[in-house]
């Protein structure tokens, strides 16, 4: 079965916006064995958007279109659909209904343009939007199926995942004898190209499973992928790969799949009932945000100071003035002395801290933009490292939160179990 | 003059790749002045590679493609062109004796596939490839122009600036009389839905300038385009617009074009002389880390205490037990003394408190997923407020530091100067 993509939106003619639906989209097809041969993106104009439709309804089974299913005058890819299959829309009143609560509840004005978002063609499915008030909308007409989700991708690829997948397995059969399975192995600590150097006989081999790395903010990402009747096929065909890897470059996988670090470090944090909390200078509560993502987080995280000028690395920290002047506010020491305080004052069992100079100013030759120092504090031992990053200030402080995760993780996986 | 970008490479179909090269595409050629109507994605394969040229040809003036012009047998696009077009494809020996230079100078071996990058259109000109081996090609015929870059942005962005786009400006006339000229209006406070009912009058008209609106990241923007021959005409053609736009809903305008609310936060702070510090809990340092993501923050902010259990509340911020006790850790009142407690902690002219229930645990009956306080602290009043948000704990969690965001923007904007 052939699927089509089209995106809608004409910031994306204009260069607004980079087109992540499309490469969502196709992920997600490719995983479920669906093959797609197009991808088209048209302006929010009626007339192309219908000529996009019958197009593509020429040359694939199934057309999936993101963008265009908002209150306002511009969003036309329903009003398309429905003039091409020559169908009527009509207002859902329970859709109508659902759509006024939300606006209740987010205190927001009702206004009467809200409307056309409830509409849909007779026979559709209505694909529940979680994140936003534009639901999305699944038909199949003489064989064809044509799925309408919205734009925002924090809106679409729920909706696909939860929702819009479902009506496809369901309404559109069994489409791949053979799928294609993925394992993502996630990397900190080693560069892409060290990966590739310690792994380059396996890349090269390139038989099933294919393996690809991917440099993906601020981590290294390896792909395995391969074509297997089921997962326990697949799984059978990669464990020898697997095995190879692991013994390479094992201490370096902080998270496979789903799996992100922050959420294993919160996995192993609890597994040994320990509690940690986090000073930072140059980060700006970076490291908190990560590690406070993760559902659950209060069960080990206490908190954090974001100690930004040295008055609060000392008044509310409790960092010796002594030190800083001595060693710099950017030293291994101060790093130190804040993993310290902060546990301390948080009564944690783990402290880390983390200061150096993001950039683009505060640059000296000694310690450069680039430059940060991290340390751990913990019962049994006190480490601290430093760091010279290459990047912006974005960059930098990205790969700071990084190597300061990894610093954690890998004193939580040392632990040894009594 | 109508232009299609023909995207080539199965890796965007199977959504390995972000297509990043149609985004950059776009946005030059909207800078020339030229319309974009249809960007499509095609894989490797000669057929529908073929289509697309066939299609792409009866709808634009003129096409460009990226990708497939590689050494491999899957880069097909130039054999396409030239089926297409019914012209054979001839090795041009100077090119081949520059590739082969190239190779070594670069210690590769060369490998004869190689030639077929020096392979070109009778009476094409040829784009030169500083970051790669692969030359790209323009070719005029019967008034229809193609043009075909290579696939990696870093090869095919320098050629398209440096000499696709002089190809155009000599062959394709004076294309660019009128260039595109957009502005952008970045909102807080105010729902997409509702801004578009404010300015319904104005969208509707949609003559120059062009107004659409974008939800984005929490925020909502508000485009307006135009086409003009200089920048100085594009001010002038937008002013009564703009005058108009923010007479109606200039106050929740927070940011313009590249600017950031966090930036302009910055910007009024130092205008103001103030410091500011935050105290989060549920947001876990996001704010923090929004704020200090402008470079030159430490001038305006102090620090911040994360303050995720209530030990923390308590011991390190010093909030009252008294006050968690009576109202609750999340309610306005602890939100307000966190913001009090934190001002006062790190000597900062105003304190920030956010406190709330991010999700997916946590929520009750009064108080659900969703629920967050905030208050902002300054010496001339205190202010809080709640927030009822409808999302998952990394939307419920962006939302809080955007109201907080907001909720200081407002403060800071209103102050008189003396």
């Amino acid at each position: 079965m052939n699927v089509e993509i089209i995106s809608v939106g004409t910031e994306l003619l204009l260069g607004q916006t980079t087109n992540t639906n499309a490469r969502f989209l196709s992920q997600q097809l490719a995983d479920l064995g669906l093959n797609v041969y197009y991808q088209t993106t048209v302006g929010d104009n009626r007339n192309r958007l219908l000529k996009a439709f019958e197009l593509a309804a020429e040359r694939a089974d199934m057309i999936i279109t993101t963008g265009g299913l908002g209150p306002t005058d511009d969003d036309l890819t329903k009003e398309a659909l429905a003039e091409y299959l020559g169908m009527e829309l009509k207002i859902v009143p329970e859709e109508l209904d659902r759509m006024k609560k939300i606006f209740h509840m987010r205190k927001l004005e009702w206004v009467e343009s809200n409307s056309k978002q409830a509409a849909f063609l007779p026979g559709s499915t209505v694909l529940f939007n979680k994140y936003g008030t534009a639901p999305g909308l699944a038909i199949k007409v003489k064989n064809k199926a044509f799925i309408l989700l919205p734009g925002p991708p924090r809106e679409m690829e729920p909706m696909f995942l939860n929702h819009a997948s479902l009506w496809i397995e369901k309404n559109m059969g069994n489409t791949g004898v053979f799928k294609l399975y993925s394992r993502m192995l996630k990397f900190l600590g080693i560069s892409e190209s060290k990966l590739e150097a310690e792994l380059h006989d396996l890349i090269a081999h390139q038989t099933e499973p294919t393996l690809a790395t991917l440099a993906s903010m601020g981590e290294v990402h390896l792909r395995l992928s391969a074509r297997a009747k089921d997962k326990e096929a697949f799984q059978e065909l990669i464990t020898p790969v697997l095995t190879e890897i692991k013994g390479r470059v094992g201490e370096f996988i902080v998270a496979e799949d789903g799996e992100t670090i922050a959420g294993n470090i919160g996995r192993l944090l609890k597994a040994h009932g320990l509690r940690v909390a986090t000073a930072e200078s140059c980060t700006g509560g970076m490291l908190s945000a990560a590690l406070t993502a993760v559902p659950g987080s209060s069960s080990y995280y206490t908190g954090s100071v974001v100690a930004y000028s040295n008055e609060v690395k000392t008044r509310v920290l409790g960092v010796s003035a002594e030190i800083i002047a001595e060693y710099g506010a950017v030293s291994e020491q101060t790093a130190l002395a804040m993993a310290q305080c902060v546990r301390r004052l948080t009564g944690s069992d783990i402290g880390i801290g983390i200061t150096g100079v993001a950039g683009p100013d505060g640059g000296t030759k000694e310690k450069p933009v680039g430059f940060v120092c991290i340390a751990l504090s913990a019962p049994d031992k006190d480490v601290s490292c430093t760091n010279q990053f290459k990047g912006d200030r974005e960059f930098n402080r990205l790969r700071s939160i990084k190597a300061a995760q990894y610093l954690l993780f890998n004193y939580l996986s040392k632990i040894k179990h009594e």
